[in-house]
């Protein structure tokens, strides 16, 4: 799970960055690393029925979040959230996390609600933050948070496993995040930004759907939406040796992005299939197998998943309600290439 | 294990910084943690007999390295290391990294040379590199280093279990990493400065020595000497509400720090007790204990093991050649009021 982000690291795609850091890294051999470098955890195999999860997320001001209308409480909240989510996206269950900071000079009060969004959300979830690191950088502010997770070792999810025939699912609605982040842009103010606001500095990871899932589907794939359901859907079928057929009526849109949609013009679908950070679920499971536990997921969770489409042998497509397809690009925050997003 | 290091954190000192953060965060309650902030790592009860160990080091160009003067090779080297070495200083064995880099653009032939070293120690350490994140900073490099490691639960050596009594012993020479950088920073050149180059670039950690003495003494405390022994002593001393006494002439300097001394005037015993990131060990162990495990020590190891002094009922002192007692101030690396170290 090496992930690469930010913009300036020089035009060539994040696959080609991997790939030579993994000639220069070669494999991990000592410890049995189950799976490594590519999913969403690392995925480290000890005695007993666990296997541990490790994953690292960084987030930088300017570049994943802003500090101009994101508060210092939401900032830590999210930094948690990212990083959870991965292990949450593995099917595995969040023990422990490190947190290294990196602060510019004279953020006191700031830290302090960085640090009391991080504590509320490790509370919420019963992750400990069991130590840290904290460095005076020049200027922004870096936050990188390490979280060790278990999980039961046959329940392990990977990105690689998806079939052809397979059901696409994802849980809730998708665009919400960037459609909060486009109405910070463009100063879009009222009841709707409120909304938004609250809801994106208190997201919630889905752990327990995750596990839930992994429990009672025989899952084949997931990964949580962080880049854009686009760009994640094409992790799953790149690692698969797969492709992705997708209905575009099916695709659930977040209330803000109709929102932000009729104030702005911007396509509502665009925001769903490519806004970043949604930190939803996207799995694939057998066809047909979902649907069965559909209507428990819903009751239990107070949170739908919808079917949004199938997995086919080759290319990413988007069929229109009229039924003609379109190649589905992979849109979604491009971590080489894409200049900010947080402001 | 929460650390704070770099410039610019306000005129308060390290201890008021973490218990307000410790204010919020609270005791970690889930999993069981043995240790959590204020040791070199967290300490995390699992079932079997091994604790795991987990830490985070970050390090950044300008306060804790150069790019002046440091390949990029010897910069992922030592970002290894340091963090390596907390989980030495436990007395554990390290299994896997994860790697946090905050890089500017257009550093693509460093990135690749920070990875060289970071593989090489890696390889030679059999630590894993299971994965990471790579994130574009607007200036300035940064590497956060999370090492996972693993302790017999029995032989974990913590710093808060020094006894009044028991002797203070260190580990190799110390002051040999000061020396280089004053050498940096004065342009002295020649075979001292090669040599001690190419020695501080290729730091390596004291793994296995840290585990002969977990097993073969009771040892009462340890850590690694990152801030300078002056500091690191004190974080011993004032985690065992204790004090200690060491003899001025005991220290062992290391020969760069001999030479540089030579060179600039300045005092090779200073250099010897305030430079950090020497990643030797300095323990303690019961009266007279040590002694006999210091030749098979030496010879398994081809490294000294030297007593320095003993733990006091409080306050350190530095006793001189003539008998003479002056306070020893901890007069290492202030993370807090420092200004820059690597540069």
């Amino acid at each position: 799970m090496i992930e690469m982000s930010g913009n300036g690291l020089h035009p060539r795609s994040e696959v080609d960055a991997l790939e030579r850091l993994l000639d220069i890294l070669g494999d991990p051999k000592r410890i049995d690393v189950a799976r490594g470098i590519g999913d969403d955890c690392a995925v480290l195999s000890f005695p007993g029925e666990f296997d541990l999860l490790l994953t690292v997320d960084t987030v930088i001001s300017g570049i994943h979040f802003s500090t101009q209308w994101q508060s210092p409480y939401g900032i830590g909240w999210r930094a948690l959230a990212a990083s959870v989510s991965d292990v949450a996206a593995m099917g595995g269950e969040p023990l422990a996390g490190l947190v290294a900071l990196g602060i510019p000079g004279g953020w006191d009060e700031e830290l302090v609600g960085i640090y009391q969004g991080l504590h509320d959300l490790s509370a919420r979830l019963h992750v400990d933050i069991v130590g840290g690191d904290i460095s005076a950088l020049p200027s922004g502010l870096s936050i990188s948070i390490t979280v060790l997770g278990r999980v039961k070792r046959e329940k392990c999810v990977f990105r690689n496993g998806a079939r052809i025939g397979d059901d696409i699912w994802v849980t809730g609605a998708l665009g919400g995040g960037e459609a909060v982040r486009q109405m910070a842009q463009r100063g879009i103010k009222g009841p709707e930004w409120d909304r938004g606001l609250m809801e994106y500095e208190r997201i919630l990871p889905r752990i327990e759907e995750a596990r839930f899932l992994a429990q009672e589907l025989p899952l084949s794939s997931m990964i949580d939406i962080s880049d854009g359901l686009s760009t994640d859907l094409s992790h799953i079928c790149r690692m698969s040796r797969v492709g992705a057929a997708l209905d575009e009526t099916h695709i659930p849109v977040h209330g803000s992005a109709l929102f932000v949609a009729t104030q702005t013009g911007l396509n509502p679908l665009e925001l769903a299939l490519n806004g970043g950070e949604d930190f939803e679920l996207c799995f694939t499971a057998s066809g047909g197998s979902g649907i069965r536990v559909a209507e428990e997921f819903a009751e239990r969770f107070g949170l739908q998943m919808t079917k949004i489409g199938r997995i086919t042998g080759s290319d990413l497509i988007l069929r229109d309600r009229s039924g003609h397809s379109r190649p589905l690009n992979p849109g979604g925050y491009d971590h080489l290439k894409a200049k900010e997003r947080g402001r």
